[in-house]
């Protein structure tokens, strides 16, 4: 739940490796914490090894004496403990085989372990009426297995908890202990110290400090405990003399300062503060000065209107809940202590009339997938190793006449084994979906202009020009300005916007009341006579099933309507230079679920031929397929080409593509698009490139995306997706949901609710609006309580740490969409259903 | 020097930390090799610790038994001994003090240490007639500092060496192993084994075994070496035995197989045949897949032209050596000897008639700093370290209306404290220098026609859409079609290219025959009839001295004829939107240094104001610096607009910005510009984003750029470079070089040189071509002796390693340029400028 209080100061302890002090150090930072005059909770999730030597009663013995002058009161835990001084993993199946359980009856999974750690947090920090302090000291190293199995670093990401490295003094120690800081690194922690015995002969001490320094981190060496002496009595006089010595409250000038374990709890109380503050001026600091994608800036009410992000992890987001940021409530703030003196301050507390406090961090469902870019979930471990494996070997480098294997292996995996099969012999990289679109323009037009150079009507400049596109209404292709003229005018279109080309009116498929209707534009019913406005078909499967309806009445229909709409275009003297299409959904115009028999009729005859079958070079116009949005599982297929039945000549994949990290985008062509710019005239060359094009680190994360697709897409969650999907004879459907079947026919019987769509990730729903637009807020309005919290659940949810959660979501007007990842679990899932259900029916 | 031979497999071994069996388990390695008929070179280039149990000897003592049946002779050295069994950088200091020395003189620096290394696995591939093992032990764990204190996995980097990983066995050692190979793959290091000693309590290899396979990882454990023995004989006989039994040649199919060094070795070889095969099969995979940006695929002669990079590192690719790549000189290859029997290869190994074998891998100065982005070099590792830190806290998330750290810090120190500060308000953000000058334009035309929308004069879609750009010839803002309009029709243009705007003809600086001139074009030279085409003018310091030169003549006639021409173009009916400048050099449109008192007075006359002080609102046209090229440290200089001695109204930075790693770019717009969009209505906000808008990762690699870029302005390098290039008085000019003053001027006397430029990182050399333009191949075949290898220097070059290497460089027709990182060291710079002045002088 990335556990934020005011009052409460949490650190996790990780440790460069097993044996490095840890649970000594940790002892140090409890008893300093009290001395300060802290209430402290020393928590160990997890403690393997005999009980004599556990660590909490190692903490319990040396903080608690009352014997010193602290006041604060100090609490020890431990959640699971193992007798077995091994791996927690190992040592919970060789409980296990002792007490003849099975493992996975003696280990929770990782959600129930994060979650019973978030809930001791919360427990605690509800119960302390002053500043406290609370150290969660983890088992072994930081990639030591969690009792799951996975390792300590990843099980711990979820809580995203500042975090205390012990290093390691021995021989050997400078490497472990900045392998062990890189790994942390690696998951995103915020390091606020690094802790290690001070040993004058390795001297690891005085490698690291500069190192760290240099990295902006704290680090601090710590004299070594005494020798264990054989008298346990004396034994424990002498360590608590130790204990005593190194966290006796010291003046932060004095030189030994540094070694003591009190200045550290001083810098980390600082560190608390600093995090705290930085991120309640954030709001105000971004208002100030960042200019916004697609933000009227005079419609932000202020701060409060800011999304402050924390950091975020798979499906979520963690936002700074601002009410408690902003809260003036002076029981969690406490005076700076730095230097005053120690005083029982529970006597000072107000009384708890005012409530429990606010976690500052609340964990956000990101309902647009951060623009429908996320595919595996945010931080994903196995991406950040690909970008930085990438960036360690090469950084960038210089792409055209050069190769480098993340390029290279992408290049084939897309045109030989991904969208492009079958039909594609070209990769062409750039930046964005935008500038993959421009491309994809300039291929098109260039392919165009060179075979009909030849009759003399495209011989001057002015004729090629004025080539234009034939395309759909509520297209959108991106925002630089050559794609913008690839779509009629409006609100998104700047002062040198140029439609360059004739937008059909196409037909929609949508599920109303629980019924699946294809609706007909008023063009096309009213031209064709043998079709109502609306039409009942049998299920989304059988709107999907191209091929099969290729024969329908409706079919012959389209072909009429376009090959006439065509024939008088080309009447009034327009020239096309490509068919542009967004395959199936039509996104940021609305999304427009388009009728895909609609497109595939408007191929064909495009194309002039009705065969599916490849032909060897374009015909008619060269067909653009933007697959941005659509592509790549976004809708649960690879290619929207399975569905349309037919090949596009060029087509542009980017979001999904580097699993929602970086930006990248690759243009596919065949090889007839590719000849139109060969010869032996650089002139003639596709002369567009960007500095950074293919670059390693986006190529790399993108073919450890599609690996990570792979095995996606044989998940549990995917197969029973898909079943619950299929047709009524059980066999399957050519397309999916990663939504509740159900789900989607209750809601679009709702009556707020004017239509429903869904396919593979992604939830459309638009609500009744007579006006609509671009510039309506009805979508807004009727769900707005999704940005809101619900805190009546006594259930756990189903976001990181169990605790309540809101969702973000974006709206286009009357349209309110939600998108998963391609791995969201199906119980994330299932609580967005209820939560928008509740949202919708509730009005 | 990335030593690569097909007849020498090399791999480094690297320790998840001390004491983990790397000598035992490199020993066996080298056994292992020996029993399969290799011979093996043992090389540990710093060993610490006491002789008696010095690595090497164990080495040579288990692996130079002749009682055994393996053939292959071991060899085994040390290049840098110390006694003390610490970390290597402390006991070269240890023995320093003992010796009276200091540690300076002890210790190698980096670079000497890994020519040291590379020259000696230079001898031993010379030397050896029939397929070959070497072994690279490192010593301590990854991070272990090497002599100099930089740590192994950064110190071996410039080798880049397939890798063994050591594993450890020990309790935490899942932890250290994982750890110690995270830190490795931030490298970029190929690993191709892990290993460790079977530990049946521990039972870490149960762990990593799936884990490293999940990561196609080759793992093995092997069995833990015997008690050591008091009696000597007897423990070199268990020891013997125990070598013995893990290196006896097996069946690969036998179940103990896996648990065999012998398997290990046959695995590693068959990385090494798999690399070199990947690497031939690269150009013929590339020419057939890929479509390379500004390259004319018709004019690609086969394989031969493809540059295949293996990897990077500082200011070098590393590149495929295509003819050893092809070479089908057997000695090299030998049999596939997976299962055959071993022989005594060097009875059937030809003379040694073919000279020496060729590595491979050379090394190539990437000249045109891979596009003018490379910053601090190829595979900085703090880059690759912010990268994975931003990674793994947020992945990427949704920007509109939201905040993160990396964002609006990167927004702060652009607009407060970077080339925004004094006048910027807002930070956008797109993907890339094209995409942010489409933003660019958008902010400069709403800007201008909210303000003359009163007036009616531009009340029409038509009279909007014909607005035009006021800029230069020869500018160039990206490739997208919508910035393209912003520039004069040329080979760059597509066929929807609309012209948008007037392009004066620009005075430019450049020296000739070591002279300043400034030469001014046709039209002003004419005009102005004080002037002649070519000036004489002191210095380089003289002519960026722009506000001293405000009072000149040719300020006046400048003034003058911009004034005229502005005037004409009115009559004509031309209407601007926005003064569109690339400051000081218009780069892609052949590296023009533009006279800045030209640009300084155009603004001037724009804005109708003389005087330097910052307005709060735009005057006469929205002005756009588009320092995409040349801003943030590329000339030296921050901004630009510390020569012109005035503020744009929109500026546009890109390129360095990450620091050469991944796309980003940054808008910047001053309050006036900004207003121009606020409202109560959305349609009226900026309507532009890209999905991946300030991506986290591209925002923190750009924050710890500028911190790089800091400290870089504060080094010797530049400080000495800055002196150089100071006024007659001394005093500090305000543009200096990298590039060695008596260089340029030598370099601009040539017969074969027109003309020659520097600024910063950027030397342009303009050849004589009385025909120039875009397509030119002029300075391409002048300089093409560049990208040959020049074998014939028995000096150890400046490339990592010490190799002959040779450059990549781009040419623009008659202009070849060169461009450094910020961070290049000047031997490096001095280098090039020695192969250059020799391309140059000898034709």
């Amino acid at each position: 739940m990335t556990s934020l209080f005011k009052h409460l100061r949490i650190h996790q302890i990780f440790g460069a490796n097993t044996d490095v002090g840890k649970t000594i150090l940790t002892t140090a930072l409890v008893r300093a914490s009290a001395v300060k005059g802290k209430n402290v909770f020393y928590l160990k999730p997890v403690s393997t090894g005999a009980l004599e030597d556990a660590d909490d009663l190692h903490v319990t013995r040396y903080t608690t004496q009352k014997a010193a002058n602290f006041t604060g009161a100090v609490q020890a835990e431990c959640l699971f403990r193992f007798d077995e001084p091994v791996s927690p993993h190992l040592a919970a199946q060789i409980k296990g085989e002792k007490e003849g359980r099975s493992r996975d009856s003696m280990i929770p999974s990782d959600e129930t372990f994060v979650n019973a750690i978030a809930n001791r947090i919360l427990g605690y920090a509800n119960k302390q009426q002053t500043t406290s302090h609370m150290y969660i000291e983890t088992a072994g190293g930081v990639h030591s297995p969690a009792l799951s199995g996975t390792t300590q670093a990843d099980c711990y990401r979820p809580l995203f908890l500042p975090t205390i490295l012990i290093g390691d003094s021995r021989l050997g120690g400078i490497s472990s202990t900045i392998s062990s800081y890189e790994s942390l690194l690696l998951r995103g922690y915020i390091v606020d110290a690094v802790l290690l015995f001070q040993d004058d002969y390795y001297q690891n001490g005085e490698y690291l400090k500069p190192y760290f320094m240099d990295r902006g981190i704290h680090m601090a060496t710590i004299a070594p405990p005494p020798m264990k002496l054989p008298d346990s009595k004396e034994n424990f006089i002498s360590t608590d003399q130790y204990y005593a010595s190194i966290t006796r409250k010291i003046d932060p000038e004095n030189e030994t300062a540094a070694q003591s374990v009190s200045n550290v709890v001083n810098h980390l109380d600082k560190c608390h503060e600093n995090r705290i503050e930085e991120l309640a001026s954030m709001p105000r600091r971004s208002l100030d000065t960042l200019w916004w994608p697609f933000v009227q800036h005079g419609l932000v009410n202020g701060e409060k209107d800011v999304n402050v992000i924390d950091s975020a992890y798979g499906d979520f987001f963690s936002v700074t809940n601002k009410s408690s940021l902003r809260s003036r409530d002076e029981r969690w703030c406490g005076p700076s202590d730095e230097t005053s003196k120690v005083l029982p301050q529970s006597s000072s507390a107000p009384s708890g009339s005012l409530g429990p406090p606010t976690n500052i961090l609340t964990p956000q469902f990101d309902g647009s997938a951060s623009w429908w870019t996320q595919t595996v979930g945010h931080a994903h471990p196995s991406l950040t190793l690909a970008a930085a494996r990438a960036s360690g070997r090469y950084g960038h480098v210089m792409f055209p006449q050069a190769t480098h294997l993340p390029a290279l292996q992408l290049a084939e995996r897309l045109v030989h084994d991904g969208p492009g099969k079958g039909w594609a012999s070209r990769a062409f990289f750039s930046d964005n979906g935008s500038t993959g679109m421009e491309v994809a323009l300039k291929m098109g037009l260039r392919a165009y202009t060179t075979r009909h150079a030849e009759g003399g009507e495209l011989s001057t400049k002015e004729a090629k020009k004025k080539l234009g596109v034939l395309a759909l209404k509520g297209s959108y292709h991106g925002d630089t300005i050559g794609v913008m003229d690839a779509c009629e005018e409006g609100v998104y279109t700047c002062e040198w916007h140029d439609a360059k080309g004739y937008w059909l009116d196409p037909p929609t498929v949508s599920i109303q009341d629980g019924q699946v209707i294809v609706t007909l534009p008023p063009s096309l019913s009213s031209a064709s006579s043998a079709t109502s406005h609306q039409q009942k078909v049998p299920s989304l499967a059988w709107v999907y099933s191209v091929e099969e309806r290729l024969q329908t009445p409706l079919a012959r229909a389209y072909a009429f309507h376009i090959t006439n709409t065509l024939e008088s275009l080309k009447q009034k003297g327009h020239k096309f230079g490509a068919l542009v299409l967004e395959p199936l959904i039509m996104g940021a115009g609305g999304m427009i679920f388009v009728d895909p028999l609609y497109q595939r009729v408007l191929i064909d005859v495009v194309r002039n031929r009705s065969s599916s079958k490849p032909n060897s070079s374009w015909s008619g116009l060269p067909v653009i397929f933007d697959e941005v949005f659509v592509g790549l599982n976004r809708l649960g297929i690879t290619t929207t080409s399975s569905i349309l039945g037919v090949k596009p000549d060029i087509s542009v994949h980017a979001k999904c593509l580097t699993g929602g990290l970086i930006p990248l985008c690759a243009t596919l062509a065949s090889q007839s698009i590719f000849e139109a710019f060969l010869g032996s005239n650089k002139a003639d060359a596709l002369l567009h490139g960007h500095s950074y094009t293919a670059h390693p680190i986006g190529c790399e994360v993108a073919n450890e995306t599609l690996r990570l697709m792979d095995k996606l897409s044989l998940s549990d969650d995917w197969i029973a997706a898909k079943a619950s999907w299929s047709k009524e004879d059980e066999s399957e459907s050519p397309v999916w949901s990663l939504w509740n079947r159900d789900f989607i026919v209750a809601v679009s019987g709702l009556p707020q609710v004017k239509e429903v769509m869904t396919l593979g990730s992604v939830l459309a729903i638009k609500v009744q609006d007579p006006s609509g637009g671009y510039t309506s807020q009805s979508a807004q309005n009727i769900l707005q309580s999704l940005s809101w919290l619900s805190q009546s659940d006594d259930v756990l949810s189903s976001a990181p740490g169990g605790a309540p959660f809101n969702i973000h979501y974006r709206t286009l007007g009357d349209v309110a969409y939600f998108i998963t990842s391609l791995n969201t679990r199906s119980s994330v899932i299932r609580s967005i259903e209820d939560k928008i259900w509740q949202a919708l029916s509730t009005i």
